[in-house]
Protein backbone atom coordinates (compact mmCIF):
# COMPACT_ATOMS: atom_id res chain seq x y z
CA UNK A 1 0.00 0.00 0.00
CA UNK A 2 2.25 2.83 0.85
CA UNK A 3 4.81 1.70 -1.67
CA UNK A 4 2.54 1.96 -4.56
CA UNK A 5 1.86 5.44 -3.10
CA UNK A 6 5.32 6.45 -3.28
CA UNK A 7 5.94 4.42 -6.75
CA UNK A 8 2.89 6.65 -8.17
CA UNK A 9 3.83 9.93 -9.68
CA UNK A 10 7.60 10.18 -8.56
CA UNK A 11 9.37 9.43 -11.64
CA UNK A 12 12.64 9.16 -9.50
CA UNK A 13 11.44 6.34 -7.35
CA UNK A 14 13.78 3.56 -7.37
CA UNK A 15 14.88 0.61 -5.29
CA UNK A 16 18.54 0.91 -4.80
CA UNK A 17 20.44 -2.42 -4.08
CA UNK A 18 22.95 -0.93 -0.72
CA UNK A 19 24.00 2.18 1.03
CA UNK A 20 26.84 2.65 -1.64
CA UNK A 21 24.23 3.14 -4.18
CA UNK A 22 23.06 6.63 -2.25
CA UNK A 23 26.76 7.27 -2.28
CA UNK A 24 27.60 6.36 1.04
CA UNK A 25 31.12 5.56 1.80
CA UNK A 26 32.26 2.63 3.98
CA UNK A 27 33.87 4.70 7.65
CA UNK A 28 32.21 7.84 7.04
CA UNK A 29 29.58 9.44 9.30
CA UNK A 30 26.39 10.96 8.01
CA UNK A 31 24.18 13.74 9.19
CA UNK A 32 20.27 12.09 8.87
CA UNK A 33 17.16 12.21 10.50
CA UNK A 34 15.69 8.98 11.88
CA UNK A 35 12.00 8.06 11.74
CA UNK A 36 10.37 5.61 15.23
CA UNK A 37 7.02 4.89 16.08
CA UNK A 38 6.91 5.78 19.83
CA UNK A 39 6.39 2.98 22.37
CA UNK A 40 4.03 5.38 24.48
CA UNK A 41 2.04 7.79 23.16
CA UNK A 42 1.75 9.46 26.43
CA UNK A 43 5.05 10.85 26.79
CA UNK A 44 4.99 12.16 23.44
CA UNK A 45 2.12 13.95 22.57
CA UNK A 46 -0.42 15.05 25.22
CA UNK A 47 -3.10 15.85 23.06
CA UNK A 48 -3.13 12.38 22.23
CA UNK A 49 -3.62 11.41 25.60
CA UNK A 50 -7.65 11.08 25.82
CA UNK A 51 -7.68 8.72 22.64
CA UNK A 52 -4.35 6.67 23.83
CA UNK A 53 -7.15 5.81 27.11
CA UNK A 54 -9.63 4.16 24.92
CA UNK A 55 -7.49 1.32 22.80
CA UNK A 56 -7.13 -1.65 23.75
CA UNK A 57 -4.47 -2.91 26.03
CA UNK A 58 -2.77 -5.00 23.34
CA UNK A 59 -2.32 -1.85 21.15
CA UNK A 60 -1.29 0.14 24.35
CA UNK A 61 2.13 0.20 23.59
CA UNK A 62 1.77 3.17 20.68
CA UNK A 63 -1.00 5.28 20.49
CA UNK A 64 0.27 5.79 16.26
CA UNK A 65 2.24 9.06 17.10
CA UNK A 66 6.40 9.30 15.47
CA UNK A 67 9.24 10.50 16.17
CA UNK A 68 11.63 12.22 14.34
CA UNK A 69 15.64 12.91 15.55
CA UNK A 70 18.92 14.29 13.59
CA UNK A 71 21.14 11.39 14.56
CA UNK A 72 24.59 10.85 13.52
CA UNK A 73 25.05 7.69 10.78
CA UNK A 74 27.97 5.57 11.04
CA UNK A 75 28.30 3.56 7.38
CA UNK A 76 29.48 0.15 8.64
CA UNK A 77 29.84 -1.41 5.36
CA UNK A 78 27.07 -1.28 1.96
CA UNK A 79 24.58 -3.41 4.34
CA UNK A 80 25.12 -2.24 7.86
CA UNK A 81 25.25 1.00 10.06
CA UNK A 82 26.31 2.14 13.48
CA UNK A 83 24.18 4.54 15.75
CA UNK A 84 25.93 6.13 19.11
CA UNK A 85 22.65 6.94 20.94
CA UNK A 86 22.34 8.91 24.43
CA UNK A 87 20.43 6.61 26.78
CA UNK A 88 16.73 8.02 27.66
CA UNK A 89 15.56 9.95 24.26
CA UNK A 90 12.81 9.00 22.30
CA UNK A 91 14.87 7.22 19.29
CA UNK A 92 16.71 4.78 21.62
CA UNK A 93 13.50 3.71 23.21
CA UNK A 94 11.39 3.37 20.37
CA UNK A 95 14.63 1.55 18.71
CA UNK A 96 14.78 -0.64 21.46
CA UNK A 97 11.33 -1.96 21.56
CA UNK A 98 10.49 -1.95 17.63
CA UNK A 99 13.49 -3.55 16.19
CA UNK A 100 12.94 -1.62 12.78
CA UNK A 101 13.40 2.05 12.41
CA UNK A 102 14.14 4.14 9.12
CA UNK A 103 17.15 6.48 8.10
CA UNK A 104 16.06 9.25 5.77
CA UNK A 105 18.41 11.11 3.97
CA UNK A 106 17.90 14.83 3.55
CA UNK A 107 19.15 18.36 3.04
CA UNK A 108 16.38 20.41 4.37
CA UNK A 109 17.15 22.71 6.73
CA UNK A 110 13.82 22.94 8.14
CA UNK A 111 13.37 19.08 9.05
CA UNK A 112 16.82 19.56 10.70
CA UNK A 113 15.75 22.35 12.73
CA UNK A 114 12.06 21.59 13.57
CA UNK A 115 13.32 18.22 14.49
CA UNK A 116 16.07 19.43 16.99
CA UNK A 117 14.10 22.10 18.71
CA UNK A 118 9.85 20.88 18.98
CA UNK A 119 8.40 17.72 17.25
CA UNK A 120 7.44 17.52 13.75
CA UNK A 121 3.93 17.70 12.84
CA UNK A 122 1.83 14.49 11.42
CA UNK A 123 2.16 16.09 7.68
CA UNK A 124 5.80 15.30 7.54
CA UNK A 125 5.20 11.74 7.78
CA UNK A 126 4.20 8.68 5.62
CA UNK A 127 4.74 5.04 6.39
CA UNK A 128 6.22 2.23 4.36
CA UNK A 129 5.34 -1.42 5.68
CA UNK A 130 3.94 0.35 8.95
CA UNK A 131 7.57 2.05 9.86
CA UNK A 132 7.39 6.16 9.54
CA UNK A 133 9.61 8.05 7.15
CA UNK A 134 9.49 11.47 6.07
CA UNK A 135 8.01 12.53 2.65
CA UNK A 136 10.29 14.91 1.67
CA UNK A 137 13.36 12.84 1.93
CA UNK A 138 15.26 12.42 -1.27
CA UNK A 139 15.82 8.88 -0.16
CA UNK A 140 15.63 6.61 3.10
CA UNK A 141 16.52 2.79 3.99
CA UNK A 142 14.77 0.75 6.43
CA UNK A 143 17.36 -0.95 9.03
CA UNK A 144 16.53 -3.94 11.54
CA UNK A 145 18.57 -3.90 14.47
CA UNK A 146 21.43 -6.67 14.67
CA UNK A 147 22.62 -5.65 17.80
CA UNK A 148 23.03 -3.57 20.85
CA UNK A 149 25.94 -2.46 23.45
CA UNK A 150 25.30 -0.61 26.61
CA UNK A 151 28.44 1.37 27.56
CA UNK A 152 29.35 4.51 29.93
CA UNK A 153 30.99 7.16 28.11
CA UNK A 154 33.34 9.79 30.50
CA UNK A 155 33.29 13.43 29.45
CA UNK A 156 33.81 16.72 31.11
CA UNK A 157 30.07 16.99 32.32
CA UNK A 158 30.49 13.66 34.17
CA UNK A 159 29.76 9.96 32.98
CA UNK A 160 26.47 9.33 30.13
CA UNK A 161 25.23 5.99 29.16
CA UNK A 162 25.25 5.14 25.67
CA UNK A 163 23.51 2.45 23.51
CA UNK A 164 25.64 1.51 20.29
CA UNK A 165 23.46 0.17 17.79
CA UNK A 166 24.64 -1.77 15.22
CA UNK A 167 21.83 -2.13 12.31
CA UNK A 168 21.58 -4.23 9.19
CA UNK A 169 20.38 -2.28 6.24
CA UNK A 170 17.14 -4.20 4.92
CA UNK A 171 15.85 -2.01 1.81
CA UNK A 172 17.06 1.37 0.47
CA UNK A 173 14.31 3.89 -1.53
CA UNK A 174 15.50 6.52 -3.85
CA UNK A 175 12.44 9.28 -3.53
CA UNK A 176 14.88 12.26 -5.56
CA UNK A 177 17.58 11.28 -8.23
CA UNK A 178 19.64 13.72 -6.79
CA UNK A 179 19.73 12.21 -3.14
CA UNK A 180 23.07 13.11 -1.29
CA UNK A 181 23.89 12.07 2.22
CA UNK A 182 24.91 14.86 4.34
CA UNK A 183 28.54 14.32 5.50
CA UNK A 184 30.20 16.99 7.25
CA UNK A 185 33.71 16.31 6.21
CA UNK A 186 34.24 18.48 3.17
CA UNK A 187 32.91 21.79 4.81
CA UNK A 188 35.48 21.10 7.59
CA UNK A 189 38.05 21.18 4.83
CA UNK A 190 36.12 24.48 3.55
CA UNK A 191 36.45 26.25 6.52
CA UNK A 192 40.06 25.95 7.65
CA UNK A 193 41.00 26.62 4.15
CA UNK A 194 39.37 29.95 4.42
CA UNK A 195 41.19 30.40 8.07
CA UNK A 196 44.45 29.52 6.73
CA UNK A 197 43.68 32.25 3.91
CA UNK A 198 43.65 34.84 6.69
CA UNK A 199 46.02 33.71 9.15
CA UNK A 200 48.49 35.71 8.06
CA UNK A 201 47.14 38.81 7.86
CA UNK A 202 45.28 38.32 11.19
CA UNK A 203 46.51 39.72 14.71
CA UNK A 204 47.83 36.96 17.24
CA UNK A 205 44.46 36.95 18.68
CA UNK A 206 42.54 36.42 15.79
CA UNK A 207 45.38 33.48 14.77
CA UNK A 208 45.26 31.82 18.23
CA UNK A 209 41.55 32.14 17.64
CA UNK A 210 41.71 30.34 13.54
CA UNK A 211 44.06 27.75 14.30
CA UNK A 212 41.74 26.58 17.17
CA UNK A 213 38.95 26.13 14.77
CA UNK A 214 41.32 24.19 11.92
CA UNK A 215 42.38 22.08 15.12
CA UNK A 216 38.46 21.46 15.82
CA UNK A 217 37.95 21.19 12.01
CA UNK A 218 40.51 18.50 12.23
CA UNK A 219 38.43 16.50 15.00
CA UNK A 220 35.45 16.83 12.82
CA UNK A 221 37.11 15.19 9.63
CA UNK A 222 38.62 12.48 11.67
CA UNK A 223 35.48 12.32 13.13
CA UNK A 224 33.36 11.73 9.87
CA UNK A 225 35.14 12.13 7.15
CA UNK A 226 37.04 10.65 3.71
CA UNK A 227 40.48 9.89 3.97
CA UNK A 228 41.32 12.48 1.37
CA UNK A 229 39.80 14.71 3.91
CA UNK A 230 41.47 13.71 6.77
CA UNK A 231 44.99 14.17 4.31
CA UNK A 232 43.47 18.10 3.14
CA UNK A 233 43.44 18.96 7.06
CA UNK A 234 47.08 17.02 7.57
CA UNK A 235 48.43 19.00 5.05
CA UNK A 236 46.75 22.75 6.13
CA UNK A 237 48.22 21.88 9.54
CA UNK A 238 51.49 20.76 8.35
CA UNK A 239 51.75 23.98 6.61
CA UNK A 240 50.51 26.54 9.61
CA UNK A 241 52.66 24.88 11.68
CA UNK A 242 55.96 25.35 9.38
CA UNK A 243 55.24 28.90 8.85
CA UNK A 244 53.71 29.86 12.37
CA UNK A 245 56.18 28.31 14.86
CA UNK A 246 54.85 29.51 17.68
CA UNK A 247 51.07 27.79 16.89
CA UNK A 248 50.96 23.81 17.84
CA UNK B 1 38.87 17.40 -30.23
CA UNK B 2 38.91 17.77 -26.20
CA UNK B 3 35.05 17.47 -26.31
CA UNK B 4 35.11 13.81 -28.29
CA UNK B 5 37.32 12.85 -25.66
CA UNK B 6 35.40 13.92 -22.85
CA UNK B 7 32.88 11.95 -24.34
CA UNK B 8 34.62 9.11 -25.27
CA UNK B 9 34.28 6.22 -22.56
CA UNK B 10 32.66 8.71 -19.93
CA UNK B 11 28.35 7.57 -19.95
CA UNK B 12 27.87 10.21 -17.32
CA UNK B 13 29.03 13.31 -20.46
CA UNK B 14 26.18 15.33 -21.04
CA UNK B 15 25.46 19.00 -22.08
CA UNK B 16 22.88 20.97 -19.90
CA UNK B 17 20.48 23.85 -20.08
CA UNK B 18 22.39 26.03 -17.66
CA UNK B 19 22.97 26.51 -14.09
CA UNK B 20 19.78 24.99 -12.33
CA UNK B 21 20.61 21.59 -13.88
CA UNK B 22 23.47 21.44 -12.06
CA UNK B 23 21.53 22.20 -8.81
CA UNK B 24 22.49 25.96 -8.52
CA UNK B 25 19.66 28.21 -7.05
CA UNK B 26 19.20 32.15 -7.61
CA UNK B 27 21.06 34.23 -5.00
CA UNK B 28 23.26 31.50 -3.60
CA UNK B 29 27.00 31.36 -3.31
CA UNK B 30 28.82 28.59 -4.25
CA UNK B 31 32.71 27.19 -3.27
CA UNK B 32 34.18 26.15 -6.62
CA UNK B 33 37.47 26.09 -8.64
CA UNK B 34 38.06 28.83 -11.28
CA UNK B 35 40.49 27.70 -14.05
CA UNK B 36 41.85 30.06 -16.27
CA UNK B 37 45.26 30.37 -18.56
CA UNK B 38 47.99 32.79 -17.46
CA UNK B 39 48.32 35.84 -18.99
CA UNK B 40 51.84 35.72 -18.34
CA UNK B 41 53.85 32.87 -17.77
CA UNK B 42 56.72 34.50 -15.95
CA UNK B 43 54.84 35.56 -13.15
CA UNK B 44 53.60 31.71 -12.86
CA UNK B 45 55.95 28.93 -13.11
CA UNK B 46 59.93 30.31 -13.29
CA UNK B 47 60.92 26.88 -14.25
CA UNK B 48 58.99 28.28 -17.53
CA UNK B 49 61.19 31.32 -18.06
CA UNK B 50 63.41 30.59 -20.43
CA UNK B 51 60.90 28.53 -22.92
CA UNK B 52 58.88 31.34 -22.78
CA UNK B 53 61.92 33.50 -23.76
CA UNK B 54 62.42 31.69 -26.65
CA UNK B 55 57.86 32.68 -27.78
CA UNK B 56 57.55 34.98 -31.01
CA UNK B 57 56.21 38.57 -29.66
CA UNK B 58 52.21 37.51 -30.69
CA UNK B 59 52.29 34.30 -28.73
CA UNK B 60 54.16 36.44 -25.73
CA UNK B 61 50.96 36.83 -23.88
CA UNK B 62 51.00 33.30 -22.55
CA UNK B 63 53.20 30.44 -22.05
CA UNK B 64 50.34 28.04 -22.07
CA UNK B 65 50.43 28.09 -17.75
CA UNK B 66 47.74 27.70 -15.94
CA UNK B 67 45.69 28.57 -13.05
CA UNK B 68 43.08 27.38 -10.62
CA UNK B 69 41.56 29.27 -7.54
CA UNK B 70 38.82 28.34 -4.94
CA UNK B 71 36.56 31.27 -6.05
CA UNK B 72 32.87 31.42 -4.16
CA UNK B 73 30.30 32.13 -7.38
CA UNK B 74 27.19 33.74 -6.62
CA UNK B 75 24.33 32.24 -9.12
CA UNK B 76 22.60 35.61 -10.40
CA UNK B 77 20.14 33.95 -12.58
CA UNK B 78 19.97 30.37 -14.73
CA UNK B 79 22.92 31.97 -16.94
CA UNK B 80 24.41 34.05 -14.88
CA UNK B 81 27.07 34.45 -12.66
CA UNK B 82 28.67 37.04 -10.55
CA UNK B 83 32.57 36.78 -8.69
CA UNK B 84 34.49 39.42 -6.16
CA UNK B 85 37.43 39.23 -7.25
CA UNK B 86 40.52 40.84 -4.86
CA UNK B 87 43.31 42.71 -7.42
CA UNK B 88 46.16 41.75 -8.32
CA UNK B 89 45.52 37.84 -8.18
CA UNK B 90 46.30 35.44 -11.00
CA UNK B 91 42.28 34.88 -11.38
CA UNK B 92 41.23 38.39 -11.92
CA UNK B 93 44.17 39.42 -14.56
CA UNK B 94 43.64 36.33 -16.75
CA UNK B 95 39.74 36.64 -16.54
CA UNK B 96 40.72 40.50 -17.51
CA UNK B 97 42.89 39.87 -20.58
CA UNK B 98 40.82 36.49 -21.66
CA UNK B 99 37.62 36.87 -21.14
CA UNK B 100 36.92 33.04 -21.20
CA UNK B 101 37.43 31.46 -18.22
CA UNK B 102 35.99 28.22 -16.96
CA UNK B 103 33.82 27.46 -13.49
CA UNK B 104 34.88 23.53 -11.80
CA UNK B 105 32.56 22.02 -9.76
CA UNK B 106 33.87 19.26 -7.33
CA UNK B 107 34.09 18.51 -3.96
CA UNK B 108 37.47 16.74 -3.76
CA UNK B 109 39.24 18.29 -0.86
CA UNK B 110 42.74 16.95 -2.02
CA UNK B 111 42.09 19.67 -5.25
CA UNK B 112 40.55 22.51 -3.10
CA UNK B 113 43.61 22.10 -0.80
CA UNK B 114 46.19 22.37 -3.19
CA UNK B 115 44.80 25.22 -4.91
CA UNK B 116 45.04 27.08 -2.26
CA UNK B 117 48.46 25.94 -0.45
CA UNK B 118 50.05 25.77 -3.70
CA UNK B 119 49.49 25.33 -7.26
CA UNK B 120 48.05 22.03 -8.86
CA UNK B 121 50.36 20.12 -11.47
CA UNK B 122 49.46 20.04 -14.99
CA UNK B 123 48.11 16.50 -14.86
CA UNK B 124 44.97 18.06 -13.35
CA UNK B 125 43.87 19.96 -16.18
CA UNK B 126 42.08 19.56 -19.73
CA UNK B 127 41.16 21.84 -22.18
CA UNK B 128 38.13 22.36 -23.72
CA UNK B 129 37.81 25.26 -26.42
CA UNK B 130 41.14 26.14 -25.22
CA UNK B 131 40.51 26.96 -21.64
CA UNK B 132 41.59 25.00 -19.31
CA UNK B 133 39.04 22.87 -16.69
CA UNK B 134 39.77 20.26 -14.09
CA UNK B 135 39.86 16.59 -15.32
CA UNK B 136 38.20 15.15 -11.86
CA UNK B 137 35.69 17.71 -12.27
CA UNK B 138 31.98 16.24 -11.76
CA UNK B 139 30.56 19.43 -13.62
CA UNK B 140 31.82 22.60 -14.84
CA UNK B 141 30.96 25.33 -17.11
CA UNK B 142 32.36 28.14 -19.41
CA UNK B 143 32.30 31.73 -18.68
CA UNK B 144 32.28 34.83 -20.98
CA UNK B 145 32.79 38.33 -18.99
CA UNK B 146 29.51 40.79 -19.24
CA UNK B 147 30.87 43.47 -17.11
CA UNK B 148 33.82 44.42 -15.01
CA UNK B 149 32.62 46.94 -12.13
CA UNK B 150 35.79 48.13 -10.08
CA UNK B 151 35.06 48.96 -6.41
CA UNK B 152 37.30 49.72 -2.97
CA UNK B 153 36.15 47.97 -0.12
CA UNK B 154 36.80 48.75 3.88
CA UNK B 155 37.67 46.04 6.00
CA UNK B 156 39.12 45.88 9.26
CA UNK B 157 42.78 45.51 8.04
CA UNK B 158 42.25 48.95 5.43
CA UNK B 159 40.90 49.16 1.76
CA UNK B 160 41.43 46.82 -1.03
CA UNK B 161 40.43 47.12 -4.31
CA UNK B 162 38.46 44.51 -6.17
CA UNK B 163 36.60 43.61 -9.57
CA UNK B 164 33.03 42.59 -9.30
CA UNK B 165 33.16 40.41 -12.67
CA UNK B 166 29.50 39.51 -14.24
CA UNK B 167 29.95 37.01 -16.97
CA UNK B 168 27.28 35.05 -18.75
CA UNK B 169 27.17 30.97 -18.79
CA UNK B 170 27.90 29.43 -22.40
CA UNK B 171 27.81 25.86 -21.73
CA UNK B 172 27.25 23.37 -19.21
CA UNK B 173 29.16 19.76 -19.06
CA UNK B 174 28.03 17.46 -16.81
CA UNK B 175 30.66 14.72 -15.93
CA UNK B 176 29.26 13.24 -13.30
CA UNK B 177 25.70 12.59 -13.07
CA UNK B 178 25.98 13.26 -9.17
CA UNK B 179 27.16 16.62 -9.49
CA UNK B 180 26.82 19.06 -6.77
CA UNK B 181 27.82 22.24 -6.33
CA UNK B 182 29.07 22.66 -2.89
CA UNK B 183 27.19 25.43 -0.52
CA UNK B 184 27.88 25.83 2.82
CA UNK B 185 24.56 26.78 3.85
CA UNK B 186 23.44 23.55 4.85
CA UNK B 187 26.55 23.20 6.90
CA UNK B 188 26.01 26.47 8.79
CA UNK B 189 22.37 25.34 10.46
CA UNK B 190 23.82 21.81 11.55
CA UNK B 191 26.75 23.03 12.62
CA UNK B 192 24.17 25.79 14.61
CA UNK B 193 21.92 22.70 15.51
CA UNK B 194 25.41 21.14 17.31
CA UNK B 195 25.76 24.25 19.26
CA UNK B 196 22.34 24.41 20.70
CA UNK B 197 21.94 21.43 21.84
CA UNK B 198 24.84 21.92 24.17
CA UNK B 199 24.38 25.26 24.87
CA UNK B 200 22.34 24.49 27.64
CA UNK B 201 24.16 22.16 29.87
CA UNK B 202 27.18 24.56 28.91
CA UNK B 203 28.97 26.53 31.59
CA UNK B 204 29.10 30.20 30.88
CA UNK B 205 31.80 31.10 29.11
CA UNK B 206 31.25 28.07 26.92
CA UNK B 207 27.89 29.18 26.30
CA UNK B 208 29.30 32.67 25.15
CA UNK B 209 31.40 31.00 22.74
CA UNK B 210 28.83 28.62 21.02
CA UNK B 211 26.98 31.70 20.68
CA UNK B 212 29.46 33.44 19.07
CA UNK B 213 29.71 30.75 16.33
CA UNK B 214 25.68 30.81 15.81
CA UNK B 215 26.34 34.23 15.41
CA UNK B 216 28.63 33.33 12.72
CA UNK B 217 26.92 30.65 11.50
CA UNK B 218 24.23 33.52 10.77
CA UNK B 219 26.43 35.62 8.68
CA UNK B 220 27.50 32.61 6.39
CA UNK B 221 23.95 31.95 5.73
CA UNK B 222 22.61 35.31 5.14
CA UNK B 223 26.11 35.44 2.54
CA UNK B 224 25.29 31.68 0.65
CA UNK B 225 22.61 30.02 1.98
CA UNK B 226 19.11 29.29 0.78
CA UNK B 227 15.81 31.40 1.97
CA UNK B 228 15.07 28.10 4.09
CA UNK B 229 18.55 27.89 5.56
CA UNK B 230 17.53 31.75 6.40
CA UNK B 231 14.52 30.92 7.82
CA UNK B 232 16.07 27.99 10.28
CA UNK B 233 18.58 29.97 11.27
CA UNK B 234 16.50 33.16 12.21
CA UNK B 235 14.23 30.26 14.52
CA UNK B 236 17.04 28.72 16.38
CA UNK B 237 18.31 32.26 17.51
CA UNK B 238 14.97 33.21 18.47
CA UNK B 239 14.49 30.12 20.25
CA UNK B 240 18.07 30.68 22.39
CA UNK B 241 16.83 34.55 22.94
CA UNK B 242 14.06 33.13 24.55
CA UNK B 243 15.68 30.70 26.75
CA UNK B 244 18.86 32.98 27.57
CA UNK B 245 18.00 36.22 28.17
CA UNK B 246 21.05 37.17 28.86
CA UNK B 247 23.08 36.61 25.52
CA UNK B 248 21.91 39.15 22.88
Amino acid sequence: MPENHLNNGNPNYKKLNDLYSIQMAKGQLYETIITTKNVNGFEKNLGNLKESDNLKSDDNDTNGSVNAAPIGVLCKNSKQIVLYLYEGTHTVNNIHHHDYFIVNITQNPIIFTKSTLEDLSDEYFEYYHEIPFLKDADAFFVCQVNKIKEITKNNDLGSSKMSIVTADVEEVVQLNSHAIPLNRGIYAVIESLIHYTRIELADNETRTSYWARINEMNRVVKKVGSLQEKEALEEIIKEIKENFKDLN
